[in-house]
């Protein structure tokens, strides 16, 4: 089996690392990063952390240098996806494509360039240390099911699942994994801005009475959006709010790093996903629609001079 | 006629120096900056700017000194109004005391201290370029009526409305002043926070579709609560923001230099002020009350260490 990491970044390589391990699949990195490229390439991709993991795949910031792979996984930021299946696309001729990346909206972009698309959800976490070394911050496990539209066969998602199980990735293939990716989707779009916008840690911010009610209300819009596409969630996204709390009380969510970094956000597939799906399907999502606009302007005030 | 200016920043400033220029108003200014009541007492009270005046009030750090006066003047930050009328509500024993300040709820706590109480608005701006010396920098009407539950007579408010004018500061004494306090309050409501949590200038948070429509969101609850308690508006709220777009597209509202300073805002008299009568008089103002919780966040975040 030869697999394709598009975007070997932190999540991306903890699929790499744990993927490479084994001699029956053969994993390619596809980065834009030389430095990490040329690290895994010349020592392999370590991980550390929660994952004790040195591995080698093969790693390239040229496309063309990868040989037509059967399974594809995508874990670049959502900012970037166009442009990372766009590059990649050719690799894929007759390959499955799975994203895990944050939000929603991923799949339909791959499925434009690739034959067949899974859709996956992915918890465990982590950041790069230096060129070739991931530090795994969280484990986790990872969903898989079809993308109804384009889909991918059973058969394929649980090879896929299968390989990732066996590896160390506890990865779980399901005939509806959008209960996985909208739980996640929900619990990231009514917590993440708002830790962007009040620069509160997670536990802070719930500890704030005014603040936790709109996280609840920014959840139950959600909720309502899932309920109108008829998709079950696997649990409550405002009990893991709560949940959160108790095991990530300092936690800064990754939205509010990026804030601080003034770097571009998610927020477009987080709070502008649960809003498109609501257009769609009649949900009024108002708060959504307002969080949304203020990272935008927020994003926008970092592109001024002065 | 004996005046005290209760809280002599910028604002106060303004109208203790206007007003210190009538020999037939003897003008005290109540302070705690202690390096601003001694440059006005040895050399006065300069505005510089759009205003042209040097005058000579008394000020004082301490209400013992100050004796009792006809009428008051809150010119405070919406935070202090309680501290600054508890402590020199000996110096109104019968007098008629009217708050300049911004949002809504300070007619309130003043009731609670003084015996009469005037409803105002004011437009002027200013800066303390230094102890003794304030720049103006724009001018524009103040607005004083009745705050009916317990209010100064006509005369009054006329009385010190004339006086104001006279000085050169143009003060309109009506019958119903909460059209000019709504339609000021509802404005700020909608742009200062919106500033804040964006950090973008006003002109350019108007040029971002999204934005725009959210400022008009919250501008549409206010005008909503307005009505709920049959105030007439004296202009459109919404129509201010897109002339304030073009007469101060560069301008950082000042809920924007309070989170850039990380000092506590307004948020409270403004945002606040308009769930507080929402929830009075029945009218939800959710986007409100999404907005006051992110600034209270926000504000919290300042309290935090690392």
């Amino acid at each position: 089996m030869k697999v394709c990491i598009v975007g070997c970044g932190a999540i991306g390589s903890l699929f790499a690392a744990y993927l490479a391990q084994r001699d029956d699949v053969e994993v390619w990195a596809y980065d834009l990063d030389q430095a990490h490229v040329d690290a895994i390439n010349a020592s392999g991709l370590r991980l550390s952390g929660e994952g004790n993991v040195h591995s080698q795949p093969k790693a390239s910031t040229n496309p063309a240098d990868i040989p037509a792979c059967d399974f594809g996984i995508v874990a670049t930021k959502t900012l970037h996806t166009r442009a990372a299946i766009e590059a990649t696309a050719g690799v894929f001729p007759d390959g499955a494509v799975c994203s895990v990346q944050n939000g929603v909206g991923n799949e339909e972009i791959i499925a434009e360039y690739v034959p067949r698309v899974i859709r996956g959800t992915t918890f465990p976490a982590g950041r790069i240390v230096e060129p070739g070394h991931v530090q795994q911050d969280t484990g986790g496990k990872t969903w898989m099911g079809p993308f109804e539209p384009q889909s991918a066969s059973m058969e394929e998602i649980r090879q896929l699942a299968d390989a990732l199980t066996e590896s160390g990735m506890e990865t779980l293939a399901m005939e509806d994994s959008r209960g996985a990716q909208w739980t996640k989707l929900i619990f990231n779009a009514s917590t993440n801005p708002i830790g962007a916008l009040t620069r509160l840690p997670h536990g802070v911010a719930c500890d704030q009475p005014k603040v936790r009610a709109l996280i609840s209300q920014l959840v139950a819009e959600g909720v309502a959006v899932a309920e109108a596409q008829g998709i079950t969630l696997d649990s409550d996204p405002d009990a893991l709010v709560d949940h959160a709390r108790e095991v990530a009380y300092n936690h800064k969510a990754s939205m509010l790093q990026d804030a601080l970094a003034e770097r571009r956000t998610e927020v477009a597939a987080l709070n502008g996903g649960i809003v498109e799906f609501g257009r769609q399907y009649n949900v009024p999502t108002p708060m959504n629609e307002a969080i949304w606009a203020l990272i935008e302007g927020l994003e926008h005030s970092w592109t001024l001079t002065g």
